[in-house]
């Protein structure tokens, strides 16, 4: 199998922005100044045919030949009948990468002209990402192609989730409620019409990068869906690679047609052949940020069976329902867990999963069951909820969470239902590496990806 | 069948604090400072044994008996033991209505004292809320007897939604989750132990009750069922009544059941009784909070046909997707809808749903495109899907979407998915009455409730 080699744009070290301009509201300018703003610290070459001496006060050039130093992203954003003349210049300037923002091509029932584009890479073996697209972002790096404005989508912070979206607006919105986690995003690739580096390529690429410790993949179809599978088996070895797959009813599957001209298969085939393939299959946009989170931050797990403690004895009852639906179960606790949690709890708390430790726990009760549940070995991961409404709950209780968490002997993921004061305790513990979720059925959802991908880990070794 | 008469405790003129106390952390503290922070505008009697001349600034009282006035709400949260004795005198005092804050009964093993509790309500038919609970809450009136800090739960802002919870940890997060949404809070009521008052009683009050445009319950078992699916024929008759029912999986059942001693059905059991009696069925915390929404601020809808409107062609596939699992359908837009759209929308455009009127659509379009939905009778709810990331969208698209969805002809939910930028436009709509959601899946669930109850009283007329 051949892969586009796009690592170098990836991690550029100089970028030419064709089409760079310094009138506000220009795709051109919006580019540039992510560039300067963000403090990207490798060249940047602005160019456009137009051009005086300086851009943004860097050097600007007429044309991509002009400028006569390695060059390994480009990023044009010029009318669309432009820029296969342009992409046949960057090939010959020796540029190692290009991302297309401009849009006009297939999407619009301009088929020719997206024929040229190809045509063009092709001669210069350049891969090419796009056209129609958003481009990539790294925040390690300061890499940004976005040219929507920043005041209306922020940027995540730097982390080991790399997010890949074929749609713009998916991949933009997601972007944007990523910034609000806790996790932290490796690479954003948003990738448009696919006519030269598609799915397989950034697979292969995201699956052997260093940064990148999950792949999370929004797609509607795959353009080489055997390659994509082929490569899936040696990618899932080495990290978990979650989809959501738009377009999987029949009527998604149409719509999905006129959105990105996707040929779609059933949604029982497709299901099927992610699970084979070890993808972890997400089924809506809050799975996508549900499962990034856990397995971003949490080890893999040897079983399914869930330790629940709760402060809130109907968190404790929704818990136990929401493991059960999704297929984990509850174990009976060890003996000698059973002795220790006795003689440390008070005698109103019964000693058995959901182990509600009572209304009025605080660290110390949230400390010992956890300490307990992790020393069991009947229990393989735990589920910590704790309502920071009640009297006992405060930053010791969070801090005990993360202390235990921090360990990563077994998963563990928090809950926290509530507003203002809850947020500012499922901050800290996030910061810290503490998945947490709002319901118990968000972080069961969570637990049973985590569980099925350990699972396929497990019987590879 | 008989109800106790719980309406002059819910909206009491004058209430007696029983327990009231000046000490901070003492839960008789917590509530008197609710009385006087919130500004209840009735009388207020603190009561305390140990009372001295006054507390925070009222008269007190060593008893009941010595106030000598008429008494809509006692408010108890002295020690369990000295409760009975209370309620006899309370009854003695013709207080109208008790709420008993305190615990140490059946839910501790004392079902001898409960039976006490029950036997002095009884003997002067006084209805008594708890006791074990969190109590009730009026946004309204400040009747607020929650001992939780507000520092650590807040308050909702009245509106038409009443939330009924056994659970005190679900009930306060739940509440405090409210506070951060749009819609307000009619009537809150924690119950606990049911032993006087259950849930057949708060039903009938709350489905005659003016302010409750939605009742919202969280139970784990039914008391009384029969007469709670008897009275439910006519309760769902007169407005909407949403349930989660915990301990629904035969695990978390026995978690319900060593939490309020609930003896639970079946999954399926419950859920067929419940659509046959015209319950909306939650199935989560989320579920709860995504249909309060729509039933607060939308009207009933003729049918399941959703004319999906979006500016990102992602969020049209998802939101295809969502409905066809949800039941919906999506309809072919009527010709003369067609015509008007083809003649206002721009060439790219295709006219059919999810109607998707491009990355750059700004009010214009999305104007143009839910005047049209709303005039044709082949569609019968709108989804409204605006990603505020793109150049076009802005405030003047959310006032649109506000335009449209106050004429109330039709259900319009709307979807938005991002952060900072986005949410200061979804607080705008939300203040205005248009139910938005974080994402398609969410807004679908949403719409399929509120066609089945739609469907429900239809078949009623």
């Amino acid at each position: 199998m051949k892969y586009a080699n796009i690592a170098p744009m990836m991690n550029p070290k100089s970028v030419a922005v064709i089409g760079a301009s310094e009138t506000p509201g220009k795709v051109g300018y919006a580019i540039m100044q992510n560039y300067v703003d963000v403090g990207f610290k490798g060249e940047i070459y602005p160019v456009n045919i137009n051009a005086m001496d300086k851009i943004m006060g860097y050097k600007a050039y007429k044309s991509v030949s002009e400028i006569k130093k390695p060059i390994d992203l480009v990023v044009v954003c010029t009318p669309a009948e432009t820029v296969p003349g342009i992409l046949l210049e960057c090939g010959k300037a020796k540029a190692k990468g290009a991302v297309v923002v401009s849009a006009g091509f297939a999407e619009v029932g301009n088929a020719k002209l997206e024929e040229k584009l190809v045509a063009a890479a092709k001669k210069y073996n350049l891969p090419v990402i796009g056209p129609n697209c958003l481009g990539v972002m790294d925040p390690r790096t300061g890499n940004d192609t976005l040219f929507l404005p920043t005041y209306k989508i922020d940027r995540p912070k730097m982390g080991g989730v790399s997010f890949v979206s074929q749609s713009g607006s998916i991949g933009s919105s997601i972007l944007d409620l990523i910034s609000a986690e806790g996790f932290g995003l490796a690479k954003f690739i948003s990738y448009g019409n696919a006519s030269v580096v598609d799915e397989v390529d950034l697979l292969n690429y995201l699956a052997h990068d260093k940064d990148t410790k999950v792949i999370v993949f929004y797609i509607e179809g795959v353009k080489r869906g055997k390659e994509f599978v082929e490569l899936a088996k040696s990618a899932t070895k080495l990290k978990p690679v979650v989809i959501l797959k738009g377009g999987i009813t029949p009527s998604g599957a149409m719509a999905a047609h006129s959105h990105t001209a996707s040929l779609a298969g059933s949604s029982e085939a497709y299901k099927a052949i992610f699970k084979q393939f070890g993808f972890v299959t997400a089924e809506n946009l809050e799975d996508l940020l549900y499962f990034a989170k856990i397995f971003d931050t949490q080890p893999l797990t040897t079983g399914n069976r869930i330790g629940v403690i709760t402060n809130g004895g109907g968190h404790g009852v929704l818990a136990t329902d929401a493991l059960y639906e999704n297929g984990l179960a509850m174990p009976e606790l060890g003996k000698e867990t059973q002795k220790e949690l006795r003689a440390k709890m008070p005698p109103i708390v019964n000693i058995r999963l959901p182990l509600d430790i009572g209304g009025d726990a605080g660290k110390d009760r949230f400390d010992a069951a956890l300490d307990a549940l992790m020393n069991d070995p009947s229990v393989d991961a735990i589920m910590s909820i704790t309502l920071f409404q009640t009297p006992g709950a405060d930053e010791s209780v969070a801090a005990t969470i993360i202390n235990h968490a921090s360990k990563k002997i077994k998963p563990i993921v928090a809950v926290s239902t509530g507003s203002k004061y809850t947020t500012s305790h499922v901050q800290v513990m996030e910061s810290a590496g503490v998945p947490v979720y709002e319901s118990p059925t968000s972080a069961a959802r969570a637990l049973a990806a985590l569980v099925a991908y350990s699972r396929y880990r497990k019987k590879l070794v």
